[in-house]
């Protein structure tokens, strides 16, 4: 099949593109590199089923370029910048929502009718159900980066009432694994590599959170495409279980040989719109028959091991 | 106060302007005249109460003028037309979406803390649950209006949560009253003014909906905006009650003496994204002490003879 690949040099796009390639599939890579890393296509680049448009989604001609022959769209782009959203509060908007529209248009200038697209848990706001399920009460948003990811969901839902478009969409929990670039981890091993006798850590370190590991991630878009014949098909993502902030503390140090002192910012959300408790229920998913190959404390072990084993991701950061 | 109404000039902004000056309050009104209509202004332009800044929701700095020294912001501009959304699926992202991004972003920077914001009743798709609440189950948005209102929804909420403002958000059924300006009434009028022997209807005629007077939806916002002390406030607004398109083509034929014979262009739906039934579960609003004055039966009636008296709207529309 024919795939364009938004964020295809991004954590999860460029892992997404590798199994594609893997699959048979012909890829256009759709980046623009604000984030995304060229070495993680590296492989890619040497396929002669992978051709790179690089561009913006707020650039229609790049999109409509990148958009040309393909039967299908994996909309992986996205400022996935959780913390720092009031900081720049126009990104999401523009990256996320815009963006979204943007593809969604280009798609049907091009009469490509279907796609698959990254949504978050962070769109159920502080839930009072847990597991939290698809049809959770109708949520209140308490970041701009869920906010955006909402809007980008009503949107395709709309396409796919108003234009016959076929979607996956995808809530996940944070996703750990090779090429993570961001996120707790990164932070925790950066601080730990200069300084390994103590820790920073946001919030009370009592936060409970779900994490997947990103090839469980892949695997699970994969089968749900492979089987959703529905016009729209909505999944959570992620493990049956959680951890607690000081859990992952606990094996990052115990993976890097440390004990560090920790010093805790204090309150119960690590920054302003942090979820304080983020736990999916995944049955939907776990009914196609997919099963995470990884446990949260392996995903984070293997997430640790990948960063040492690759400090520019750290460096560059 | 001092209070930023936007879309002043339209069908329920002008309405609002109009009480809020009999309130005794300083109004700023913003419109763009997209929709809005000057005469509808009329009585407020000849208030030193009330000053008017012409400009649209994405001239930021036109908005930025309108909010100076704003205290409370109605944000009642928006891209109202549901029906055609399909067929401009840019218009609701620009003048909803992103519309109320922009305002949200000039509160901000003017430090305007208070905002109220009329959402749709659409945003709960087709739901599964009558009479609606406001915490349904998770819905799936049906119309790229309804997507962009929630959208906008999504954002305010954020925005409570990342910079401590205060939103009344309300789910509107349809409003009807003094000053309406589009929707079936409008259409059914222009048809039997035209030929009073026939009337072309979309759909079946049996889709269930709910109306609301434009004056019951002043009051109830002036209510709950008064009690209201919470980070965000959140009301369905609409009447206890539903009817039928016939039921609603049976009284405007009795106010006009007529009797059509009824073309039914047939299916479930108006419309692409048409919902079959909408009516919201209002207790919430209703616990505050607010009732409504009329009858759906009664407002229809009431927005009949308003269309006979101001046949202008009929014509310019």
């Amino acid at each position: 099949m024919k795939i364009l690949v938004t964020g295809a040099a991004g954590f999860i796009g460029s892992n997404l593109v590798d199994r594609l390639l893997a699959d048979g599939h012909e890829i256009t890579g759709f980046d623009n590199f604000s984030t995304g890393q060229a070495e993680f296509l590296a492989a890619a680049m040497r396929s002669p089923h992978f051709r790179l448009e690089h561009g913006d989604l707020l650039d229609t001609d790049a999109l409509d370029r990148a958009m040309d022959h393909a039967e299908f769209v994996f909309h992986m782009a996205a400022n996935a910048d959780v913390r720092f959203g009031t900081q720049h509060p126009r990104r999401d908007l523009e990256q996320n929502t815009i963006g979204t529209a943007n593809v969604l248009e280009a798609m049907r200038a091009r009469g490509v009718r279907r796609i698959a697209f990254p949504s978050t848990g962070s769109v159920y706001g502080e839930p009072a159900i847990f597991p939290t399920p698809e049809d959770a009460p109708f949520p209140v948003q308490t970041s701009l980066y869920a906010a955006s990811k909402l809007a980008a969901e009503a949107m395709i839902e709309a396409y796919c009432e108003g234009f016959g478009m076929q979607a996956h969409i995808f809530r996940f929990v944070s996703i750990l694994g090779e090429r993570y670039t961001h996120g707790h981890i990164l932070d925790f091993y950066k601080q730990l590599r200069e300084h390994s006798g103590h820790l920073d850590i946001l919030g009370d370190g009592r936060q409970r959170k779900s994490y997947l590991y990103v090839q469980d991630c892949v695997d699970a878009m994969l089968l749900a495409i492979e089987g959703g014949a529905g016009r729209l098909n909505l999944y959570n993502l992620g493990t049956d279980e959680y951890c607690t902030v000081n859990d992952s503390i606990g094996w990052i140090a115990e993976r890097l040989g440390c004990a560090p002192r920790l010093n805790y910012a204090g309150g119960e959300r690590g920054w302003v719109g942090d979820s304080p408790f983020i736990f999916l229920d995944c049955s939907r998913i776990r009914a196609l028959g997919w099963r995470p190959k990884l446990s949260i404390r392996e995903a984070v072990v293997r997430t640790v091991d990948y960063l040492r084993g690759n400090t520019w991701v750290v460096e560059r950061r």
